[in-house]
């Protein structure tokens, strides 16, 4: 047996989310393991990263699984490419070690959250940004952003239903403005339930001027979800890299 | 009675084109007459600045109506982007002239064309790029871009059912590499049938090597459509701006 694994783009929008589900929506894994069953002639199941919830994108969500077949990683890409519907890509197809686990091994993963700030809808690219109409304080979100750096208990930041565990370390984190756009980028060791949406959803509060910068200390140590700000759409979220030690 | 000028994003992606046509898509043009009358309570006809066609976008289509409503230009930008489907969006409402026009009025106009070029497709933003996987001489691309500049004949450059007065100014065409993206940009005074389109395929040619780059020359002498490339898919093409006295 060999251990493929794959990196994966993915436009969001029309599936449940990554992992396969009772949905009338399909799941991103489902097309994927269904395309693989074809091409490799045997069932497969492919392990993600992680999971992505309905509506988030991916430029480089990793996933791995076992096959007996000989094809090389090459053809695999191309083949998988072709018969993929149009909304999933493979970016790369590689030989992995025997025991590598796209989830247990991956030493952080990046995120980007896009918000598109500008009184005007948009019409392009409306599945991938979060519009927001209001004028925003980009400064005082990048110093509020600046408190969740480094390593914390992230509870108040997590939807109910999330992990228990909810000690996390933030290696980076930024706020960029371009044009419009206004780009919030995460990295960290491991990411609970809705986390990135709930750090933006806060930001947005006070990029709006509802809280202080430093009022993100403050929801930290409550370690209440009801103190931080609402859940911002997940169209705005893509999951930009997975990386390994 | 006023006259307002609109300007316009749309992803054409879900249109038969701008105009209004006996098909079983809807029109940009259509969409936008209804969501007026609706607004204004009164029958609209809201002329373009052009025709595109289906799957072509805008980021800056111009079109103008006279209305004898009294609503402030603010308040019908913020009402026709509340009602209009999420795929048209109104960048801008203006007052204008009694006389402006803005199809006879319009000096130039700007198109954006966007290849993605690397080996895998796109997931994400796939129907504003049209994906090439092979490799692209850039270089070879502007130098033969370059020939187009001028006024010339270009009726080598127009699908067939076009206009019979052919000849064009070419102000400005570029043509620049971003990552994977690359950019072609052409203002003209005018446009012929499929125009730009059929630039791009046959810039494509030049950059996969088929011509070299001087043979726009030969194919803009030749007048005639079979000497050209191919029409690029329409996915690629976005009317950036229309620009006025």
């Amino acid at each position: 047996m060999r251990t493929i694994k794959l990196t994966i783009e993915y436009d969001g929008t029309n599936y449940c989310g990554w992992q396969v589900q009772h949905s009338r929506k399909k799941s991103v894994q489902g097309a994927l393991q269904e395309a693989l069953a074809g091409i490799l002639q045997e069932k497969v199941l492919l392990k993600g990263s992680g999971r992505t919830d309905a509506g988030v994108h991916a430029r480089g969500q990793v996933a791995h699984c076992a096959t007996s077949s000989l094809i090389p990683v090459a053809n695999l890409q191309r083949a998988l490419n072709a018969v993929l519907p149009e909304s999933i890509s493979i970016v790369r197809a590689q030989e992995a070690p025997a025991d590598f686990h796209s989830r247990f091994q991956a030493s952080s993963k990046i995120y980007r959250y896009t918000i598109l700030n500008r009184p005007y809808p948009p019409a392009l690219g409306r599945q991938q940004v979060y519009h927001y109409a209001g004028a925003l304080d980009n400064a005082a979100m990048a110093r509020a952003a600046a408190c969740l750096r480094g390593r914390h208990d992230f509870k108040a930041f997590q939807s109910s239903g999330g992990r228990l565990e909810t000690i996390r370390t933030v290696k980076k984190i930024s706020v960029a403005k371009r044009g419009p756009f206004l780009y919030i980028d995460i990295e960290a060791d491991g990411f609970l339930y809705n986390m990135v949406r709930i750090v933006v959803g806060t930001l947005i509060e006070v990029g709006r001027g509802r809280y202080g910068p430093g009022h993100m200390r403050t929801i930290l140590r409550s370690r209440d979800r009801k103190y931080a700000g609402p859940t911002a759409p997940a169209r705005g979220l893509c999951l930009m890299r997975v990386r390994y030690r």
